[in-house]
């Protein structure tokens, strides 16, 4: 009889897992909560009306078209039964009925949470970039603010609503600060009379893109700071408020819109496996991506943790989801046959993080760095050339074309009934 | 001193009236809920998943990015005192606070609202498709159930999720017809394995397409019938609940999707002038769009009841909204000057519905009859032009470009939290 894979989750892991397994002798469930995959390195330009939601979220379904032994089910995954082989899921097709699905084989790609390290006053006042309704939210918001500011007379209250502060220097904090600030100094500006927009971004630690040489975050810091964002390191956030938040040298900064970059966690459905969890609630696995300890369930991408030859676990990181998606799938495919699983072994082309227009830094095979405008050309073929299906590619490059020579950003629309974060928000009277 | 106007809506009345008073020597208020201009005609190509949502939707702000006399206020109006010459608002920026607006001369172009007869039953169980968000919570209502639908064994049932019913066999339920059709048997089909989409539009009159010739009005339901849409005419909806309808004949249709086009009414904003209103809650207006009886209100477009030569209203239509607007600003700028106002004229140039890929109707200057391809060459080339924005023209005429040679449908993301406007629909076991 022909085995059956269950594999949850159609990001980066899961999609490239039910790839290679598309028309081979297995039948295969793939499981997630969105009908679409979502390109998530560009979830910022989202946020900052750079691009529309479609453009980085790509359907499930016509992925798998040419391949009849693979299924979809929009659904959330609510336990796990290793030892009798079932998954139960809640659908999530507006009927809320429970599903329990059998598996031969068990691929867990859930991803990754934001990790706000327990502070639920920072959580309760922050907005996160993990989804496109996190994207879609924090537009609407910092398009009502604006027009909330325009209209508001007390200079401190004004100068709160036109303030993000966004927390964590890593790729995604600074991406998302530099296209900000574009979006206010180059569009905003000449439609919202007498505002002045302040980008502030802080991180805890004393480095912007830690993972860089350092010559190269320093180049990061320079073209950030030149673009107009105010960049301070060393600054753990002690308290957040819905309009101010405050750093522990004490310092108070007025603001409605804080953003919170600064780390992630494995989804929580690692917790369902009941095993051990590793730092950021990932599952150790094996170097063949099966979990230590179960059988025939395997763990990849951001919710998995293994650790390199140096002793140092595999970033959280698309390329190593991608990879160990592939690799479980195969490893699958090997074992119908009884043939001997294969091991990860990552390769690495490098790391690239924009800063805005013209400015970025690129590390590529950890050997040549590149930074300002070749690595803004870089980086804007990779992501092109990386995101899913020819239609997305030339719509985002259009749009990529017109931003650049116009400074325009033309994705302003409000769409109703995104929830706000902080509802509660005061204007300061 | 510096005359004020305030105009109410920034659809395709309110937008031509303040293009006409830019950079004249008046102040301008131009007061919307939402921050953006909607090319509504297209609406149902968004909830049919063929367009984007920011493709059919223009911010306002830049449209007015050179005229320092015109400021925006994303806001709804809340009462509107003629006698004092005031208008107080509620701002819709995420804070509810109200604020008052004086003017000396105020524009109504608040537009339509969908006209459910009174019917609350029909109401509560209805989809519109009178504004982006409508558009929006159709598209995730339609994608959802048929993810739904793959997944229920029940014959019946699946049927009924895979049945749409399109009620009114104006221009916008046959547009909208034709396009889910097409949605259903180009690209679903390819997708969800054994389901057998059904599209019916009923209409309580014996006619499709009411004003236009006989031969068209024949032409338009050939073609939607060789489509696969089925039509029923002299079919009153005389029942409706969320998993079925009832027509006048008996015949209960099992549908999810009652798409409710049969009928528009003024805004009830119209309510607010304190004047005798005439039939769908419209306001007479003298020829030259001042109110009846108030000095220096204008209303134009949907809202607006004028009888031509003939004694017929201006049908509730895109350009006569434009041109009203138009002469309404004239007429505002001429009574600066203490001269006379300028009396309507309405240029009627014809007009169109598509139903489908080559399919369509045109009768244009009241004299030249198109039907099929070279109707809805006809149909494309005058939407383009008439989309407001380059980039927005360029994107759509892509994505037409796209979906013709493809028969795909790229935009299919359901995005979170659009609320549904049936949320206890029942699958029947």
């Amino acid at each position: 009889m022909t085995k059956r894979a269950v594999i949850v989750g159609a990001g980066f892991g899961g999609l490239h897992a039910a790839r290679v397994l598309a028309n081979r002798e297995i039948d295969v469930l793939l499981i997630d909560r969105n009908n679409y995959h979502t390109f998530t390195p560009l979830l910022y330009q989202v946020a900052t009306c750079g691009l529309e939601a479609s453009e980085i979220a790509h359907p499930v379904r016509p992925v798998f078209r040419g391949a009849g032994n693979i299924s979809f089910l929009l659904a959330e995954v609510t336990s796990i039964d290793t030892a009798g082989q079932v998954i139960t899921v809640r659908m999530s097709d507006g009927d809320d009925r429970e599903r329990e699905e059998q598996y031969d084989y068990l691929i867990l790609a859930a991803g990754s949470v934001t990790n706000f390290f327990g502070n639920e006053q920072v959580k309760a006042n922050s907005f996160e970039l993990k989804s496109l309704d996190d994207s879609l939210a924090l537009r609407n918001h910092i398009l009502r603010l604006f027009e909330r500011a325009v209209w508001t007379q007390d200079s401190d209250a004004r100068q709160a609503l036109t303030t993000v502060v966004v927390v964590g220097a890593g790729a995604t904090g600074l991406e998302t600060a530099g296209a900000l600030y574009e979006l206010y100094a180059k569009v905003f500006q000449r439609e919202f009379a007498g505002l002045t927009p302040r980008i502030v971004l802080v991180e805890a630690t004393d480095k912007v893109l830690a993972p860089y040489p350092e010559e190269l975050r320093s180049a990061a810091r320079e073209q950030l700071e030149s673009l107009g964002v105010e960049v301070r390191l060393g600054a753990p956030v002690v308290e957040a408020a819905s309009n101010y938040v405050v750093l522990k040298d004490g310092s108070k900064i007025g603001t409605h819109t804080l953003i919170w970059a600064a780390g992630v966690k494995a989804s929580p459905l690692a917790d369902m496996l009941g095993v051990k969890l590793e730092r950021g609630g990932r599952v150790r696995i094996k170097p063949t991506t099966e979990v230590e300890g179960l059988e025939r369930v395997y763990v990849v991408g951001d919710m998995a943790y293994l650790e390199d030859a140096h002793g140092q676990p595999y970033p959280m990181m698309i390329p190593v989801a991608k990879q160990q998606g592939v690799l479980a799938a195969e490893n699958i495919l090997r074992d119908l046959k009884g043939w001997q699983p294969h091991e990860f072994r990552y390769i690495d082309r490098g790391i690239m993080a924009t800063i805005g227009r013209s400015r970025a830094v690129a590390y590529i095979f950890n050997r040549i760095k590149l930074r300002g405008y070749l690595a803004w050309i870089a980086w804007l073929t990779l992501h092109l050339i990386a995101l899913l299906g020819f239609h997305n590619r030339l719509a985002v490059f259009l749009h990529w074309v017109w931003n650049y020579f116009t400074f325009d950003r033309s994705v302003r629309v409000i769409l109703g009934d995104q929830p706000e974060k902080a509802p509660t928000m005061q204007v300061e009277a």
